[in-house]
């Protein structure tokens, strides 16, 4: 669709970073301040809910997620992992992967809610440089799926 | 684990209904006074992570997830569905599947966002009406998995 922004794949540096693509989805590191290793799966065509998918695209798309949530424990050792696809602001199936830790800025909420709590300046860096391994490591989990 | 209030399988009145279980998952009808249809699929077992379970498990339980949620988008007509495993509080696998409406308390926000706007007490009520229809319509979708 041409209003949509998931549509143009166009991504500005300061957003985030495509990881992979293939023909189906592609997967983005999202730059988020905030909650460093936050990763995208996007399936590519414009489409809206998951039960708009064949069952094979459904099953292909959460092998993707799945493989992403590997990598980002296998990277990001999070206290939990939230998967979530709302798409109410852009409806154009994309999940969001994202490692939560218990010191985070929205925990125990979800990573839509109101702040809970500061974090300290050095936790979140060391966070964003284990993030700098999750291109590879999403690629590596990926690429055993095929 | 004796502690985790999804092991327990307690279901007070006021909190929902149960209108599925079977071997290894449950299905609740969750009873949200601001979002009318809010359904929640919940893994029997103690399981944290979607990663912690095996790929068949993985395809069974999501395979119930779209079940929901083609009965969730067939009765309650949603403008969006919302699908998320978050468990930060409770790190009990569990999915929420959420038919989400323009006029919705929360829109375009998460369903853990700050209220956006009010709701007619007559557009809730319609909705609570169509939402006695789900547990039906829950069972014959998921009949139709197996």
């Amino acid at each position: 669709m041409t209003n949509c922004v998931l549509c143009k794949e166009e991504l500005k540096p300061e957003e985030g970073q495509l990881i992979w693509r293939g023909d189906d989805c592609r997967v983005i590191l999202v730059n988020d301040p905030d909650l460093p290793g936050f990763c995208r799966v996007i399936w590519n065509h414009h489409v809206a809910e998951m039960t708009d998918l064949s069952h094979g695209e459904r099953e292909h798309l959460m092998s993707l997620v799945f493989a992403v949530e590997e990598a980002v424990r296998h990277v990001m050792c999070p206290d939990k992992v939230n998967i979530a696809a709302l798409g109410n602001m852009v409806p154009h199936i994309h999940w969001h992967v994202i490692p939560r830790y218990q010191d985070d800025a929205f925990f125990p909420g979800s990573a839509w809610s109101k702040r809970t709590q500061e974090v300290k300046e050095a936790v979140l860096e060391t966070r964003r440089q284990k993030a700098l391994e999750l291109p590879g490591a999403v690629r590596a989990a990926i690429a055993t799926l095929f």
